[in-house]
């Protein structure tokens, strides 16, 4: 994340906890982030890749839970993560047309790492979640492939970018140019240090609704390329820890992330696909487990109000973070998005 | 359960897995049941207590999980069930319109072992679970009070009365005369013995529609004094065990309960209260708790089939046993039920 | 509402949308609010009740549909509104203690004017919602009776007052006096006028986290009798509307008063009880129905955004409202909570 | 379904409600039904694309519902179904690793209809659902393709095959060859006529576990070429209706499914992604709509259980005729699954 300019870099901070060393989804241990960005022609779109750790994901489920927002959406995976509260493959963001090419390739990438899938043993839930591009990408394309999966996938790592990259490439937040944000918080339990990171997807809100932490309100219109139109949207949030949850824990930590998009301006649209997905590392389910009984380490609920505290700061911070980050951009039929970046550089309300 | 006659003792069984020493709740260890029952002029109604310990239960809360099979109901604290995953004071039963009565009673019954509710701790989320006896019992009149919430509470023992007791005293089903039943399964787990319980509050299904194991249809008309009104009914399902397990994984078992109904030849109705609770004795939550991470044990989900196929057997027979318990009564305005006993008794197509 | 101050008559006032005649739940024709205020030695406490009609609610149920943002509750009533879609009483609001008594008063108060509950017809669901007033009111004593619910239900009139009063009497909110508050939001829709008014009794949010409209943060220090103790709380969210919504639709509308709260300050924190219920006077569902098919209108969901930004902006308002009309008060053990309104006063940074 | 043998042939009727005219999905007027088989080498897959009406369904969206038996399952399309109450594409069954395939080729068929998606309007959310045809067919060759959807999209009629055609060429049941099969409902609502139509994907239910309807214990032994390994499963149920409903009330009805599943032997396994959709044809959410406010019709609540009881019975059935219909198959590395129907001719138990 060298020399990309970051929410705080700007003066945006929300809340009062600490950060983690790279204020990122990274600083919980074992997790890695890959992109492949696709910008030709009329496209600008791409994929995501989360990995809760390099290891078989498979054979190593953690432990995991989802909360819908708001359900207009696409995402594919859920159900399963309902029921069973653990994951097993990476998580892939991308355009909404995209979610079946990206599963598919999530299943070729579980099958090829373990080849009893659908044979010796249960076949496997691929999770994709995915926003609308459509305003700067020819989403109609259906422009991303398995192999582009297959590239984010492989160059997942501690250090990745932010903005308009990936998944974010085409995306739009508040009438300015969204993408990739994230954030993270340092939380202190019994003398040890555990991380909360957030990761977004962003693409939601209304054009002119966009409120700073200290309250004031931008609108396109102060920057230089301003556009009007109506804002569809939807957000993707994907939290990780290495604090030890449950999975019923994890849902009530992660439904905060509402809050944090509330604080901004929204009031989580209609049409809009509003869906976190919250993981730890602390707690894996073992795929091929033979104990009947297995130990596991909760969170003392009483303890909660920090994590919720946690994710609702570093959802709000991730969302600035990928607007202060995203470069000005056109797409599609001259359509464009101005940078937060540039509209705080020229607005005087900012100037402070 | 000394001289009264039970499922199994009419030759009615559910499944091949071996059932507890006493084929009841209580073969979890430490769960006590208490009734008490109201039988004089019009009022046929009653009180029953389920502890699933003898601590403080406000202190030690057993992990728990709620199910809606069919939401015509009104029963009590499901609310706090479903987002802490725990419980924190006795399950009373009841009828419909006592349900205000006996949550005030719970209250003052947790206030009084634990004098820092409300004032240096939280509140207290009383369970009350319901049925309408409406059809013997003049469920207008309120007639249970808080001193008969306390008496049955106090009553809980290992040892306890099923057929028309406690709060089944005035129950139907499939236009028989319901109650009370229990039944409970024997399961082994890496070579030690764990149980699983059921008791439930019996007052569903339409006249007509029993079917027993062996897929005989008993209608009430195979009894001497048979009735033909439509039945509204309710179920509560109260599933105890002492495998450690998670809220997810005991609501996952819980939902069985809907398998034993069907059996049974419900199709959950419209118009019926059909609510299960599960808890674990193996898991507790101590609301005093220091330690940030605490450890608990857990099930293999792998090996989880074994206690949905025990919640579904022992759901199953829990209602036959309240039918086979329960003695024919008359009630209000001379409304009156069978015994499932007298018309197995008279009905050729049992007589194999 | 006469001569009480009013969250806009401090200039604090939230969204673009105007306001109905009101600015109250009562702007909502037909809507009734009454209240039953209980003052004396260390009781602070009451009994609010909402009516969203006048004639017999129980043969003519409104459409209805309930969100639990936190589950940390114990109201009454939810299961049945969540399987039907409708309720079938007025909603009574109180302490958490008092839940019980309350529904029995409403069972009464059902049975009263409807002779056939649990004899010919079904029985009936009561609503009864409350937060913890227990830092000013002394809650054990379990004070309200059911007669207090009864004057409560008789005092219901379109003209009620707001600040402590009612169920509002002992309650706080962000370290300050909370209470009962509303605010209303006119809306057109193809040339006709409707209104969504909310209630909140407003008992949650830590002190200190509070955020006026305009980003200003507020502390209970700037008001001179100042407390610093952590709050505990829960807030009651009560949405009416004369447009025709199915309750899925209303559902979705009253979700959005979590953006409210979270625009106050709040996290939706782990010891809340944070429940909302919405109802439509547009939409009747008929106890005594003959016909098999049923006409009804609803709103066409691409018009929904209107109304999840009048739910945001009114809760925050009728919290605000709450806050504002409240005078400090003086309880349990000495116990004292300052007012909104004199912080202002005081505040240099709200002199603007 | 002209020479195929089906459920009713062999004396297995579920209920006492009358069929409609073909006892089939499609005797809900309107409702098309499409298979593509594969069956070469190894592979024993296909397609079954049900369509609810022959418009264009982006424009004309069926009120619609989902509902999760057990949610070990991989289906696509379900959390905008939940949010929204509607549908928006055909409905595609296959086998659990092409969905994403499927879901591509759902997408470019509504892109081909309606080019304003993704530009100029929303996108749109594909409905595929699963289940794992592991056993007989080799899933990890991923052999559906888009172009095999888009065949079956084109074969759909009101007239359509049932047994191992289609999605359901490999599937299993209770150790059997199950597959697609079929049931309807005739009910009778003011005089007018309505149906309520099943069709499943069957490929669940343990080996031995099998009920028929007058309690017959059926085990794959009783067949020549019988099988012993453990069925992992899952099941698929589709209900049409013409009968108005809201979207709860569809979703009450599918819920019942579970009921028809359980009389057949079935606890819901672990390890089954047991997922039900439902629509009806009879209420329309209009794309294009312009008004505010639209008038739908309902049902009288009053009425459901007569659709609960016919979709209990048809679910039970539907199932049946699948096991009746499918002819035995040998598949991947020689593995085989007898005929219901065989083992039924062969077993004196069935000879009455």
């Amino acid at each position: 994340m060298s020399k990309t300019l970051r929410a705080r870099d700007m003066g945006l901070s929300c809340g009062n906890l600490p950060t983690g060393p790279h204020n990122s989804l990274t600083d919980v241990p074992g997790v890695l982030v890959g992109h492949q960005t696709l910008i030709h022609d009329d496209i600008r779109t791409g994929v995501t890749a989360i990995l809760p750790h390099s290891g078989n994901l498979y054979r190593e489920k953690p432990v995991a839970a989802v909360h819908v927002l708001n359900g207009f959406g696409k995402s594919v995976g859920l159900v399963q993560v309902e029921e069973l509260g653990s994951i097993e493959t990476p998580i892939l963001l991308t355009n909404t047309l995209s979610v079946g090419t990206c599963a598919t390739a999530l299943i070729r990438h579980a099958v090829a790492a373990n080849p009893d899938i659908g044979r010796e043993t249960a076949t496997v839930n691929p999770l994709v979640f995915e926003c609308n591009d459509g305003w700067l990408n020819d989403i109609q394309a259906l422009a991303v492939t398995e192999e582009d999966a297959r590239i984010a996938l492989e160059a997942a790592s501690p250090d990745f970018a932010v903005g308009a990259v990936g998944a974010g490439c085409g995306m739009s937040t508040f009438g300015f140019k969204g993408g990739i944000g994230t954030s993270s918080r340092h939380l202190a339990l019994s003398g040890k240090d555990f991380h909360l990171g957030v990761l977004v997807l962003s693409n939601f809100g209304r054009a002119g609704d966009l409120r700073l932490p200290d309250g004031t309100n931008v609108t396109p219109a102060m920057a230089k390329n301003s556009t009007l139109e109506t804002e569809k949207g939807s957000i993707i949030i994907i939290a990780a820890t290495d604090i030890p949850l449950s999975d019923r824990q994890l849902k009530r930590v992660i439904r905060r992330s509402g809050v944090g998009l509330a604080r901004l301006g929204s009031f989580w649209g209609h049409g809009s696909g509003d869906i976190a997905l919250g993981f730890t590392t602390a707690n894996i389910v073992h795929h091929d487990e033979n104990a009947a009984l297995v130990e596991q380490c909760v969170l003392n609920e009483n303890r909660i109000d920090l994590l919720f505290e946690a994710m609702a700061d570093a959802t709000q911070e991730a969302v600035l973070d990928a607007l202060i980050a995203a470069d000005p951009m056109t797409g599609r039929d001259g359509h464009s998005r101005p940078s937060l970046r540039d509209a705080l550089n020229r607005s005087p309300s900012s100037r402070t």
